[in-house]
């Protein structure tokens, strides 16, 4: 049985774990992420590296690392990662020569995704677009069972399509980007302006906030929703709508078998999936005859970056 | 050297011929479509079939097929083709039993397509969408040095993502869709706004109607435009921004090596593809940073359906 | 009492009648519309008024014209009337000479309005406008009491601002105007998508129009609603949801006390007011704390033309 | 000879002035605002009217105000004025019973509007609209030759009419606002996203920021585009078109002789002027046969408020 180990690089942690070929954690491990010092974080990570390989009877044979930020084309290079205070730095290398393995790197949200369609909401699906709604709105795109990077490792920019002309601006400088509306972002403006324009009818999600319209974050809608708070659920209503118009979009491009849907503000579930699903099904074009794809929740939560990375260094 | 035979079904002719590895055709025949009856239209590609074995010296070892119409998953059955007037037909199946030859099936767009990812302007890149911009727009997504063609076959549709909300009503049934804006039919629709609404501009497009609006059509707008009309520049610029922005939109999805744009309208060359070029650059996520894709004229024209169903026959 | 003429100049008929101050019709005449020569329609207007005089013991001192077309600014002569075959026809003084009496020439959606705002639906409001939903979408201002026809007589083309960037191309030349939403042609053209893309929920309609998507005419659009069929009633509220969206742009504009809905489509009712209603409540700014107009069905029909063109005689 | 004293409060400072038929200011007074308290504002306005009396020898015959927030139908009470920190104020009544005079009050952009129709760019007008290009759009409506304030006293909210549907957030709760596209802060979101995007084409509003996007505020674009900054002017082009498109829009509905352009905005003359007229005549409909209202930039700066208020208080 080969193990592989795991290793997700976020902003503030490193957490790594021996991961079988089913997809489980086997040990896990974690350290505080060095920031600046490309030679300090590949310090860091072989360090997780040593400590999981001790303690293993059978040693894991290869390292894969699922980081945040801009990967390369080779996969072999942070081209920029903003929050790991990084650019054009050699990880791939730096590892590799600490640790003597093979090392594959991937960018997280791509490992997570690959997680997903390997081991969870997607397994079994060939074709698949794993969408992820975090602040912006993510993407890594499964074609014929690989994930694929495009040619210069930019694809899945799906939260930067344009979906309004002359739309929200967006902070990638264009106007109408997707993300601008089907974000967790896009929720908390949402509430924010219902809770302006009509105090009394948010008056839960503003008593939340203190008051202030502006204090409104997106796990009190989140909560407000699943209790039942119906100006919460008109913002995941509206916030869905355009989920699933983007749905529609994706499909008519890649028709894929299913659409993994993860991230922040997948946590309400289907108080998010059902308007989605619905607008999806009314927009996508040849409704009369094609299969719709599914539209699931994604599965493996935050250790799917592990996993991912962990799987990805197995091929 | 294998040889293999390709055959292009349109709604009035099929066109075959047999093809080298380099994409050459060696020798070519062809023959009327027979409509509204699979038999007759299996045993008139087979006809053409025994016609092309028989020249040959070294006999074609495969039979590649590019129809009209949506083909199933399993590239075996013509689903819907309209202008063959066949549904749920076996084509591989009947097909293959004449000819004692294995015949692979393919939408004739995604075959054209090929062929020019193959042989033609986009060569050499892994990773490329073609756009063909006819009556409508359809598109062929090669991924990873594949043709992909989605889990239900229905992969490309580019011209049905929403381009504007609450835009032109498209024959799909949506509203906004990308072909209602970068279509040749959105060409003369242009030409015929702008005549109607400033006849003196457009004198030299009304001209060749006959005066009347209606009566333009595009071959003449592109003529009209070849020899420097400002009004037909403009329609074409209109459009071409319009091509740009999708090219953007599909960028940040797909992220290819190179866009190649074909069919009726794309013979305005340059015209077209200078303000599409353009207004891609200026419209894609992340300009500042990343790498451009090139947009490229398509280069085999009417052959390419037989050169890419007789390559992808080779596979 | 002071009796005035309202003649109606349509297309086909011109319709006349002697109206009291209380804008009730005590007599009618109508004749046929000569066409195309503007001394052969004076004429015939001529004689409807000698006809009217004769049978009045006390006489008529005023005429007040309603005619199609485009009335200039000084409401003197017709500048353009496609349906009536005129382009800048002295129109008032012709009728003048012959009937030796004051007149006094309106646009006919004008002289309807006006009568809405004398004697139906808007009477009391010193501030409304005039929503004409026909084919098209026209419109009349009331301000402070007055009938504004702008500097050059144009104003209240409210079917033609722009409701949707890059929208629906408009016979105006321009795209996205109000008129191509919430029209008549855009209920049927609603209908009609519907039907194509749901042949099963809109079978009611599709079954009067002989079963092609194509054949459905607003009449019985009209019909289907009233009688509870679910596809025509979507049509509607998409109609009315449009509908409310201008009405709240013009709100926002001129803070009229009323509008006033007439025209062809109108005549469902509450089936589209209802949702108009809603809509521009939703959509109006400073809908916190602003009062509402009401927005009210027109109430006088076919003979508003009649008594606005002799109340406007009275002035 | 008729004098009168117009007034214009503001939310820092009172200024006044005696005011001729001509719409000169023979003499000027001016105090501090007192915030929050109607009778200390009152008895500050009656002061200035006693210092402005008592140094004439022909004494003023009445006083006009024009007051920052929202004022009634019957324009005789402060509804709600935000930065004077009053709501429901009997301004008028407080301010007569001090000074023994005839006391009319208007928003203080209505007061100002009319002195432009009255004795600015707009003289002679009967038909006109002020558009007022500041941190937001306000607007005022000249109809047949008086300011008209519709029936709830909300008419000319011209910035508030929806320009983009699902466009960008407006501060009243809607999205795609024409204030959000055509005012000051768009033209700074503008230079500032410009700024984001393309460094190096923006290098000198950067400098005059200090290098910070988000530090660019809108004298400065002006300044730079007076002195032929290229980037500088892409803004103003941007935003002039926005501000045709609207014109266009206003003209459709009201059919002006004239549109007055006031404001902070509109300090840079021609350089938005230029864009926003070409805009105009080419959104505007039935361009093709219709006459072009002029759009005129504001003559009379921060002193029409006094002259306007001054005015309206001989009528």
């Amino acid at each position: 049985m080969a193990l592989t180990i795991g290793v997700d690089i976020g902003g503030t942690k490193i957490a790594a774990g021996v991961v079988d070929p089913e997809g489980r954690i086997l040990r896990h491990a974690k350290a505080p992420t060095p920031r600046g010092d490309g030679e300090l974080l590949a310090e860091a990570v072989a360090g997780l590296v040593r400590e999981l390989r001790e303690s293993d009877r059978e040693p894991p044979t290869a390292v894969g690392i699922g980081t945040a930020g801009f990967v390369d084309e080779a996969r072999s290079r942070i081209v920029l990662a903003g929050n790991l205070g990084l650019s054009d730095d050699p990880v791939r290398e730096r590892i590799a020569r600490r640790t003597d393995l093979p090392v594959v790197v991937e960018n997280d949200a791509n490992a997570a995704a690959w997680a997903e369609v390997r081991f969870g909401a997607g397994r079994g699906c060939r074709d698949a677009v794993v969408v992820t709604l975090g602040t912006g709105v993510g993407g890594a795109l499964i074609v014929d069972g690989e994930l694929r990077r495009g040619r210069f490792g930019a694809a899945g920019e799906i939260g930067h399509y344009r979906m309004v002309p002359f739309g929200r601006r967006c902070a990638c400088g264009n106007q109408g980007c997707w993300e601008q509306y089907a974000s967790g972002s896009a929720l908390v403006a949402e509430a924010r302006a219902l809770a302006a324009a009509e105090p009394v009818s948010a008056a839960r999600l503003l008593e939340a906030a203190g008051g202030d319209p502006e204090g409104i974050e997106g796990p009190e809608v989140t909560r407000a929703a699943r209790e039942g708070d119906p100006a919460a659920l008109r913002c995941f209503a509206a916030v869905g709508e355009w989920v699933g118009q983007g749905l529609a979009d994706l499909a008519a491009i890649l028709d894929p078998e299913c659409f993994v849907v993860g991230g922040g503000v997948s946590a309400a579930g289907e108080i998010l999936l059902k308007p989605a699903r619905e607008a999806y099904a009314r927009a996508v074009t040849g409704k009369a005859t094609r299969r719709l794809a599914d539209v699931r929740p994604a599965e493996l939560g935050g250790e799917a970056g592990i996993i991912g990375a962990a799987d990805l260094a197995l091929r």
